[in-house]
């Protein structure tokens, strides 16, 4: 039996289990699922005979290492920060290593050892990074191949509810981690290039500069500037490319709307309010808006904000209640970036039949022979239930193909590595239709990047 | 004679300087005055036979400590940062200390070895903070004195263009470290206290919720928040008061038009842009507007931040050149800031001929025996020349005030400390005024924190 070890049994890594378990016996692998909570990973390997859960503290360093030395390969689903720890010991003990994770650092400073022991490292193969990485590749390569020259790379991605699902005003529902939808887009402009233009958009703008894109069959969204787009031109190999832009998808309407909370203030995480505890919704909505000895909250609100009165977009600040007088924040010393990830939950949080949705859409626009073409290529994956959502079969599913191809010798090239080479996702893309993930693409006339023509 | 060292001969010490030399056959006082620069410490010498000129680099330890140890007391005018090495050999050798900065926390940390030597270390006593201290004291004071209750307390101030050299149409013009100019504000939400309320306001709101002040003979004035005007409260002894603000004093017009630096994102510090040196003021502005293949920069400026063409404000930007095509930027690796930095220096470098004017204005509002009484008081200060400016007046004659009583013992509080007690303002607010520094007081009706009245 060959042991692989999975540090984390969180939610996205349902998908991930599920797919090592069904091949355990024909592969014969044994799975050890380790996480700091050992009833979770009891709950993951669900009795299964080739399955084990272990208690495993990733800062305890004789748990780590221990487990570590028994497996033949390493996957670790905890948060980035946690990898490092997890890293250093597969060099130690010469075990190759997955994670759905950007590459850090201090990762990344690990990619000599790695080579010289023979060891895959392979990070960003989940949903994004990871899908989107390996399906922009491969088309980016087929282009290339054929003698044309990129023009233009935008790439979108998000995590939505499903239509069926989606029952609020916003069409969102926290289908991650909520936190890193409230924090999403600070800590700097968000930088790409348009038609050879630089273009650098502070955070306080961010959700008012969206992009439309229209996919067949599930409607129109829109999307918002991803941080850095430009460092994208060198992994992918496109240093000289005109545009490149990557986004998070939403549903039409959201972004100009989580502006309002932006503008307010309530997205900060730098600070924390004095009294927050006793504080009511209505108070801490007071907090971001001028003192007013006569006015009400609702009507500073859409005076400052220039929110109509028969807006939509007003009606979805009252239905999240941030107006109430009698609703408790009841969290001590809380940044507003808490505040209000609380008060979002309250509305935000999925019920026990709601489904998730991924949406990914790729524009790559080339030119051959004097002639420029254009391809869109669509994804659009929906959850079957709470355990296999979408987000857990699109970030786990790709994490356990590559580990199994590491593990039988189908991948090898060694060291800290992305999956941007063909040997790593030809394979896994084509595995990954048998699970119903896959791109379906179109050719469109050729349009550059022209606003008024993405919007129409 | 008794020795009295200053670090740092820029041009804020010029007053500083001149009022010591004056003083200085009566008071049996030399002046060394130490800086990187040996020329510009001979310049503020100027062969006066009470003086002499080093070369003092604060970094390097010998040339530091043999200066400090030849001082009866020492004053360091460099920045903030600089002071620590100063303060810990003041330590060492049992010498006073005086600056016009800030407390930074490792400055505080030398409190307690400071009071068992002996030793004053003096900060805070310039202009802001420094006069802006002693003043609101005196009167605050006062009325706790008589047995009311302080129920508000404002306060503003800006360093800014004289009306008879404004001649741009920003009425502003850089008269202190322009780098700080363009930074003001950043860093985090801005908090204060009205009626009770506390209010956040962050820093791309920060100048849309400007304060409207009228000073008698000066006209009106803008204001926008400072950082943490709630730490003022301990400070002040006025721990359960109601409203507690801050703020910068700006010629009205001018909050508004810098907001839309903010927007952009032309003030931000954090990044550096590709190939900045190589740009025109015209690229630099269509970096942070969309792309278009079609409009020009100004349109798409204008219809972004919803300027009209017949707006003031519109003028304000051509005024400043930065739709030229062919003024470059000339700055590698630069960031928007220091960009923004260069472009606002062409036009707003102060002329041979122009001075420059400081204004503070506070509100003193408070309960006395169930009536409600409202003090304002106000100083407006114009510069002599460009030597000595209002600024240089202003903060440095406090420092040389407070150098000479801590020398003579009038002042003996020992410890690192800031001028807020009356042993320490009341004589050097009525020395300055022997200076032309004073303030013009006056009670009108009590208003409390009412912003259309504030307005009015």
């Amino acid at each position: 039996m060959r042991n692989i070890l999975i540090i984390g049994a969180g939610r996205s890594s349902a998908s991930l289990i599920k797919y090592l378990l069904d091949k355990s016996s024909e592969e014969n692998l044994h799975i050890t699922i380790g996480d700091v909570s050992l009833e979770n990973a009891q709950s993951k390997v669900n009795n299964h005979s080739n399955a084990t859960a272990i208690q495993l503290d990733v800062f305890n360093a004789k748990e780590r290492s221990e487990a570590i030395q028994k497996a033949a390969i390493v996957i670790s689903m905890l948060p980035t920060r946690f990898h490092i720890e997890v890293a250093k010991d597969c060099i130690t003990y010469g075990k190759h290593m997955v994670t759905a994770s950007y590459i850090s650092n201090e990762m990344k400073a690990l990619d000599e050892e790695a080579k010289a022991k023979g060891l895959v490292f392979m990070n960003e193969i989940g949903l994004d990074p990871g899908i989107d990485h390996m399906s922009a590749m491969q088309v980016i390569d087929r282009i290339k191949e054929q003698g044309a020259k990129m023009l233009l790379f935008e790439s979108f991605c998000g995590g939505l509810i499903a239509p069926e699902s989606d029952t609020n005003l916003w069409n969102y529902k926290f289908t991650w981690n909520p936190r890193n939808v409230v924090l999403a887009g600070q800590g700097g402009a968000s930088m790409f290039i348009q038609e050879g233009t630089y273009k650098y958009i502070p955070y306080h703008k961010l959700f008012r500069r969206t992009e439309f894109l229209t996919i067949n069959g599930s409607g129109k969204f829109e999307a918002y500037a991803n941080r850095d787009s430009l460092k994208y031109r060198s992994i992918y190999g496109l240093e000289d490319i005109k545009t490149m832009y990557r986004g998070t998808i939403r549903k039409v309407g959201f972004s100009r709307a989580w502006n309002v909370f932006v503008q307010l203030g309530m997205t900060d995480d730098t600070y924390t309010i004095e009294d927050s505890e006793n504080m009511s919704y209505r108070d801490f909505t007071n907090l971001f808006l001028a003192y007013s000895p006569s006015d009400s909250v609702e009507l500073k609100f859409r005076s400052y904000l220039k929110i109509d009165q028969d807006d939509i977009m007003w009606d979805k600040f009252v239905e999240l209640d941030i107006f109430n007088p009698n609703k408790k924040v009841g969290l001590k010393n809380a940044t507003p970036a808490e505040i209000l990830q609380k008060i979002l939950m309250d509305s935000w949080t999925l019920e026990a039949e709601d489904k998730d949705m991924i949406v990914m859409h790729h524009i790559f626009g080339y030119r051959y022979k004097e002639e420029k073409y254009q391809i869109e290529s669509s994804m659009v994956i929906t959850g079957d239930d709470q355990t296999y959502t979408a987000m857990a079969k699109t970030v786990g599913l790709p994490v356990a193909m590559a580990t199994l191809r590491i593990l039988n010798g189908d991948i090898t090239t060694p060291g800290v590595q992305l999956p941007i080479r063909k040997e790593v996702y030809e394979p896994i893309l084509k595995e990954l239709e048998d699970y119903g993930i896959n791109f379906v693409e179109k050719e469109v006339p050729y349009l550059g990047y022209n606003p008024e023509s993405v919007k129409g």
